[in-house]
């Protein structure tokens, strides 16, 4: 039984890590779109984004199994609940590719449109922080999840760069306000992606040291992060 | 032990109806700064999303103790890890508030800026959907729930439509960009808490009746949304 329980166990931490794979995946499509203008591949993301939902039920229930044959308790407990969590932000990253794949598909049409250099460095960093965030919760390391909570910082700023840049791009020449707000639209995307690597990133601190974290770290950076 | 364990889950059950009136509150503060002007009630609502991150903080760590001490089955089972879920989507809803609070703060300093009426009508559906939700969970009632969903389609429309008008009226008048940026950003706001309220709904439609209609229905109303 106990066996049993950790091959149960491992099997799910490997779901979670394909899924993010396919989180990262769609992340790198709507980069390679920016840069190649290729319509194609916007349909691509939302082929992915229903394999991470279709992943995503198959987790929650693996979860809820897991918790019902074996009650698991302290660690392991924690460890589940940990992975209902990620799961839900991994779910969520991919209704934000959804909603940069839309947002692509209007750029697209505009000939003259060209993104931001800091933009592409946001896809970057998100989907670094994504697979950070896995690689910590696969090998238990919150030096890895600090890690992410410091990207994190970095994809916040640039987010904020990009805002204020775009905004006067906007004010200058009205012309620009379509192709404005789209940039915008997609770096506050990408914040959010951001911001849920950093909620794996502060389970996997949870789940590993029993240690939360999340309140006071998430409203001190929020702060920062607006006053910019 | 069994009488012990109901009034724990009665207990639990109360303090996320608990939680869920302070991001009411939260919502209803930032609704009136836009109508009656006054920054003393932005400061406010930074001081509710505190209570709500404490708040979420212990619903947390009740629902995993009491999966620890009562290893629930089956219905029980998906009560709690449906307790879990919507903690996070509350306390996403309170994070939500603050970034409105923030961009309320840009809002105030502009002597001219108006607020459209469908923002406000926004925000009061938005309110309607979070203590329709709670309802829905509390009553055990789907059909309370599927009337959040049918709402949240609402939600989206508006946002759609000042979405649009806005960026009209920043075309015609570049000098409205900043304050129409603003408007923008806390309609999206609005919208996500919307979407939060939807999957405290949905959670509680797979609470009480097992049946996930999670992707299904969202894919289908994103679309939707998005075509519009």
């Amino acid at each position: 039984m106990e066996r049993h329980f950790e091959t149960s166990l491992r099997d799910l931490k490997q779901q979670l890590v394909g899924m993010a794979g396919y989180v990262e995946k769609a992340i790198d499509l709507a980069a390679d779109v920016l840069t190649r203008r290729d319509p194609a591949q916007i349909e691509e993301i939302f082929a992915v984004e229903k394999e991470i939902n279709k992943r995503h039920l198959a987790v929650d229930n693996a979860s809820v199994t897991l918790l019902a044959l074996q009650q698991p308790l302290a660690a392991d407990l924690r460890l589940i609940v940990a992975v209902l969590k990620m799961n839900t932000d991994l779910e969520r990253m991919g209704d934000q590719a959804v909603n940069i794949a839309y947002a692509l598909k209007d750029l697209l049409a505009r000939p003259n449109f060209r993104a931001p250099k800091d933009l592409l460095e946001m896809f970057t960093h998100a989907k670094f922080m994504v697979g950070e965030a896995l690689d910590s919760f696969v090998q238990k390391s919150p030096a890895l999840s600090r890690d992410v909570l410091k990207r994190d910082e970095t994809v916040d700023a640039l987010k904020n760069k990009i805002f204020r840049e775009t905004v006067e791009k906007m004010k200058a020449d009205p012309a620009q306000i379509d192709d404005g707000l789209g940039i915008i639209l997609i770096a506050r995307n990408l914040e959010r992606i951001g911001d849920h690597a950093t909620n794996i990133a502060e389970d996997v601190i949870f789940a590993a040291t029993g240690e939360d974290i999340r309140h006071g770290y998430k409203v001190e950076t929020l702060r920062e992060a607006l006053k910019k």
